[in-house]
């Protein structure tokens, strides 16, 4: 798997399907998934075949593309009130990722803006506009490579949390985008990723991706993560998120707020990789944020097999955390890098994209 | 399994053999061990079958009056020589919990202090100090147990790390003693417990534990503590220790040191509970206690069974790491608790043991 060549989500129009790869597979298998059906595009969300923030995005708006594509309606009432249904039932796929609504949301406004269109019309629209959200991901996770790599020096030790790669987005990544652009260019970064229990995106995406790559990775257990920032090992901090608040706190995989607080205690730097896509002005705080609470099997079954723990036990597994903005050194955006306050710089990087689009676009 | 009646290590006079819990199976089984063989000894405390800084002590105090009682020997000299043999072999299987070799010079200085003895008499008085080992930690546990239970109180959420329970020692546990003699008393304490990977002790086994003797236990990936601090749910840490250093740094279970510094930053008061004999004045700070690293399989296979990382994907995997002592709200042991400066107080609590034995035992 090439990060810089394949689309890890992507748009199959001669079968009408929405192309993954299944991630709950890796790394033992990598496995291509065509979805046609919504209820399989709902079921791969919710069950993590596709996950990470911007990746989840872009496939929600290629599912209502193709929702919108099988709708047969003899008004546009009749077709909006379907592609809200649609939409509807994508959004519920998962809580806590803003990226799912913020596509959604766009894949709507496209219908609205052009309701006085032919429905075909309409439909060649929302095709573009899902596109064009997957595009767009690719320059935007870009652009956060460049913007990151500029806050770290060849021979560097990064730690990463959870899989905000390639896998995470369509090309590139997030908090591993300075590492693929950096690697391409010949830095030798040293990589230490959290294995991330419980779901282990860091063992099975992570390692997974930079090995590919073929850059220098080792695997931790998430409690060693105090031990190897102690060694002196770790230069900076690279995580992604799957919602900022207008404030700057920011919610991604649970155990992220632990890397803060070890990071801040070691005095090493801890950034928040941020497309535009994931702040969320609608949320004052990270209190704010509904954080999904996943099911304890996954706590309790080593990947659904084994038992692990007595039979019985209870479990609290919330698959997210916030971390708090007092933490974070900066949050990188495809439109900079924006450093406290944020109150104050955030809503600025969120206006640049609304009026420039997208700053890689040039 | 009854954390107040059970032995988890034993002698069985009959069979000469030491009796343990095979905590490899747990929680899945219930399995006792009779081990005869040094070899067999040898193997339960490298692979974890009998863990627990305290549990190890006592384990290889029995084991080396079983190889004693298997020597046949001509001659003092020849029965000296060739009960450390079996001492070095048995000090061999794992590097940093100290009560190993505090157990294993304790049996060696009752043979050296009986040398004039017939080497009967001195088998017969190794027996009654392997008992008195035993027997001390069940004390040694229980005062911790009180100590501890005086910096709590009824309703409070306590949240541990690995298993310093009933079976990391003879009974009661260290960290888990003040929770056991409390819902004896009927305390309505909320416990915590970190999962604890790689190996899961929190999980297999605190969770165990805490369920089969009827306490209130919700187990966390590790990565979850700091929610869970968060939340307001925790107000207090309880933690055993490996090894503990002269100037008071605390050696225990990777990712002890994370949920020390996530304490702190929630304001979370952070105990060690550490028997004296695992209070080691031999090493002047956190940096003269040698880390076990163990093998990556750990880490990668899931309890050795599926790959749960890319092939060759490289590891590090410390089995244990060290509290800076700044960290430590107090150290509790069973001749009281000591709080900072350590340096000053840690030696107090240890002179209170070599002049009194046990303040358990009036």
């Amino acid at each position: 798997m090439d990060p810089m060549r394949i689309n890890t989500v992507d748009l199959d129009d001669e079968k009408s399907a929405l192309v993954i790869i299944d991630q709950t597979k890796l790394p033992n298998a990598v496995e291509f998934l065509s979805l046609t059906k919504q209820e399989d595009i709902w079921d791969a969300i919710c069950r993590l075949k596709v996950r990470g923030a911007p990746a989840i995005g872009v496939a929600a708006a290629i599912g209502a593309y193709l929702a919108a594509k099988g709708i047969t309606a003899g008004s546009f009432g009749e077709f909006y009130t379907r592609f809200m249904s649609a939409k509807d039932y994508l959004a519920s796929s998962r809580p806590t990722a803003v990226n799912l609504f913020w596509a959604l949301d766009r894949m709507e406004k496209t219908v609205l803006d052009n309701k006085e269109q032919p429905l075909s019309r309409i439909k060649e629209l929302l095709r573009e506009e899902a596109i064009r959200i997957r595009d767009e991901d690719v320059r935007v996770c870009r652009a956060i490579g460049e913007y990151g790599l500029g806050l770290i020096k060849d021979g560097d030790g990064i730690l990463t949390h959870c899989n905000a790669g390639q896998l995470a987005t369509v090309r590139y990544g997030t908090a591993l985008a300075p590492i693929h652009l950096g690697s391409e260019r010949g830095y030798k970064f040293k990589v230490f990723a959290d294995e991330t229990r419980p779901l282990l995106q860091g063992a099975r995406l992570t390692a997974f991706e930079l090995l590919s790559g073929g850059t220098d990775v080792t695997l931790i257990c998430d409690g060693t993560a105090s031990q190897v920032m102690k060694n002196g090992w770790i230069q900076a901090v690279f995580v992604g998120c799957d919602r900022v608040a207008a404030n700057g706190d920011a919610c991604n995989k649970i155990g992220t707020s632990g890397v803060a607080i070890m990071a801040r205690y070691y005095g090493i730097p801890f950034y928040v990789c941020a497309p535009t896509s994931t702040i969320d002005m609608a949320a004052e705080t990270g209190r704010d944020i509904p954080i999904e609470e996943r099911g304890p099997e996954e706590v309790t079954h080593m990947w659904y097999e084994k038992p692990m723990a007595p039979a019985g036990v209870k479990v609290y597994n919330p698959a997210f955390d916030v971390t708090e903005r007092s933490l974070i050194t900066a949050i990188i955006t495809e439109n900079g890098v924006a450093r406290a306050p944020y109150d104050k710089n955030l809503p600025e990087m969120f206006r640049k994209k609304r009026n420039s689009c997208m700053i890689g676009e040039a």
